[in-house]
């Protein structure tokens, strides 16, 4: 986002709680049945941000035989879900509160892809916006956006051991 | 919801402007690949409600074996959209503009029930209120609710026609 | 909402767990400037309901002379967060972690009545749903609809007094 | 926001279909009486880019004297809907059908800064992004995260004509 020469911001980094925050965010994806069944494919991850691809098949389509806005829905609530858990801290679990999501542009591609980033990130809650492109010959179109509020569920009988 | 005794607001009935409203909204249902792919069951459809059913699969599910978020968004999202659809004219289509989602509880149980009902009824908006329940040994739990704009798409070459 | 034979949800009644939660709430109320400036008036408050009134006023206006959008979100906000509040324990404040806000109609008439009712009361988050009429010669117009996440706040050092 | 390097996006020039578009912004600001109410100040405005500016003022509080979530949505929601409204057609109106708004951090500080930006410029909705920073002693805090559906109203009269 550009800004004013009246008013800079600068992004704080990103620093990951959790030593094992890559090897914790793919095993949760690996475990989420929901995303095999799809063919949700979760192709980068990095401190607060994750990168999720979505094949086209035809059955995860609507009535006109695009991406489905649920199925688009899916891959972005994920996405800025683990966007958010690569920053939680050790022994917690990540539980999205809300999001809210608009639909831009028909999901029309041969592939979707969710990107998640983190906003900002709190003792609790973890704020997130997510981006849906489909890409259609190598085109991308923007066909989503969403904004995001995730929770840390933290286990507090291994935040007492620690 | 309750009204004090100092503010009585009586809803407006929901007037169908398609006297194939239900036929149209099953048959546009039985279009969507995707909801065949969860299994998803169109229950009941009145004019401006819509009532989604979806059993518990394996398959539907996040890492701790419950319905996934992504799932949920997907019936719910449905309900409000159909519940919108049933009251538009002839000869349109529709389209979910946007909808936020608050999950309220996990989406633990053998079925889920997603309900969707119009709230405001425009020219070219329709604004509806979905609710989802997660159904456990037959006891229901208010599992996510959410708020969504639909928008109009309409035929003009059929509505200079008509 | 209507419900299907199919299905019977009973809402939870709402307990609140401050005995001085009616004081509390209108005491938060009468130290918030904002709502002295707009000339906001709470008139009533039940356990996870607040009602809160908006007397017309030319300098609250937009562009046509109707209430102005934000001064609508403003009220049904604070609506919104009072009937999470007055569910909270004692010792604890609120805060808003979100909202989303639909305008349904113009802000057009003598007065606006917002109206804040508690969905789901959890122990970290409240969610609510918030309703705004514009009254206009003794006829309401429903003019927004919102739905709030909420967070409390505890003063652990009181909690472990208690 | 970072792209991987499998992914490039690249946003569209934001093109003004009004060449009275500066003026037409800078006198629908001036003719809002809630925005002089609180001493909203209107700073820079470009093709799908509003910054809104607003110094403290004791009676812009809530109970613990730091600006007023409504008034924090009050300016982002202005600065979202003028950073749409300069990419209207001529003749055309500017509505809020909705926006969903996160509150991130307090609103502490001497003075607000809200930015709102064009996401996608549809032919009848506008999707726009807004943020909020609470600048205190030269240190800007990121306190608000906002994201908007706006509808164009257009005068069909005029449309005809031209």
């Amino acid at each position: 986002m550009q800004r004013s020469a009246q008013h800079q911001h600068l992004p704080q980094p990103m620093e990951p709680r959790d030593p094992q925050w890559q090897e914790k965010v793919r095993g949760s994806f690996a475990r989420q049945k929901a995303m095999l069944l799809i063919g949700a494919e979760l192709v980068e991850v990095g401190p607060g941000r994750c990168e999720i691809h979505l094949p086209f098949r035809d059955d995860l389509t609507q009535q006109n035989n695009y991406f489905h806005a649920g199925i688009i829905a899916t891959v972005v609530d994920s996405a800025g879900g683990y966007a958010g858990f690569s920053l939680m801290p050790a022994g917690s679990d990540v539980l999205t509160v809300e999001y809210k999501l608009n639909l831009l542009a028909p999901g029309k591609g041969e592939r979707l892809v969710a990107i998640g980033e983190v906003v900002k990130c709190g003792r609790n809650l973890v704020i997130t916006r997510g981006e849906v492109y489909a890409v259609n010959n190598g085109r991308s179109i923007h066909c989503a956006t969403m904004q995001q509020t995730l929770m840390t569920m933290r286990d507090l009988a291994k935040e007492k051991q620690a």
